[in-house]
């Protein structure tokens, strides 16, 4: 595992903002609100959304369809010179694409206690037996991120709330 | 986690010769030979084989090509009533889209020891951690699945000692 950021600070909350800005699309649209971006060069290359309920595709998460747009854009599965910003702390499956497309480092917002497998639950970009180890730092821009979410599942709550209140269910 | 298969011996290699018949394809077009299909009420609903060469693309695998497959099929990110059979092991990101597709039941024919994540590194789908066990069963045409990958191997190392011994690489 590379031990050192490739970024500066300044940097780094640049590109989670781009990746915020996407988590606001996917809300936008009534999603869970989670945004990806992949740079590369310094520049963005690739950004994604979570979109399940529109797609009703279980593996349209925000990090997994910036991975697919990245491999596109570089024509090559392997983005080994990639950044990925993503708002949430990846689950198994995008930590699972992560590693098979060789990022090169990772950087997470808020975590995901429930199904987080970058340090929460586990550490899978951590673990030597797979074949990748990305540089990953958790934390850039980590309230923002996740204010995101608690404002996301608390408007839900009212809503469902007051759906049932108004006996629509 | 259900205990119990819902199918009969019978059923279930019937179905895996199906993925096997899709690892068969991969390996036509070049590709590292694993193949996958998705069973609803006893029918094949989605199939999908390894391309990630033909494709550039880190994330199509034949897990994750049938799982998005099965999603359009029957229109839900929800795949409930969904047996997955693959040839394969399922590694990190296909582990992690059958937790999150939800599928009812996995059964795979070899092992992967080196990125597997379904019992040989770890097991993610037994993890309760997750909201989603599947029922998993592994060793269905064990043989014939992992013979497929061998030859693969065999043939490609045969063919890269031949390509540096007449100096093309």
């Amino acid at each position: 595992m590379e031990q050192t950021s490739q970024l500066t600070q300044q940097e780094k909350e640049k590109y989670m903002a781009e990746a915020i800005a996407e988590a606001k699309i996917a809300e936008s649209k009534g999603e869970v609100p989670i945004g990806a971006v992949i740079v590369y060069k310094g520049e963005v290359i690739a950004r994604g959304h979570n979109i399940r309920e529109t797609t009703k595709d279980a593996t349209t998460h925000a990090e997994l369809l910036a991975i697919q747009d990245a491999c596109k854009k570089v024509d090559n599965w392997r983005l080994e010179e990639c950044q990925l910003f993503v708002t949430l702390e990846p689950c198994p499956m995008c930590s699972g694409a992560i590693i098979l497309g060789r990022l090169s480092e990772v950087y997470f917002g808020a975590m995901d206690p429930k199904a987080g497998t970058c340090g929460s639950l586990m550490n899978l970009l951590a673990d030597d037996r797979f074949n990748h180890q990305p540089y990953l730092e958790s934390g850039i821009l980590e309230a923002e991120c996740g204010e995101l979410l608690t404002h996301f599942f608390k408007e839900l709550r009212a809503r469902n709330k007051k759906r049932k209140a108004d006996g629509v269910e």
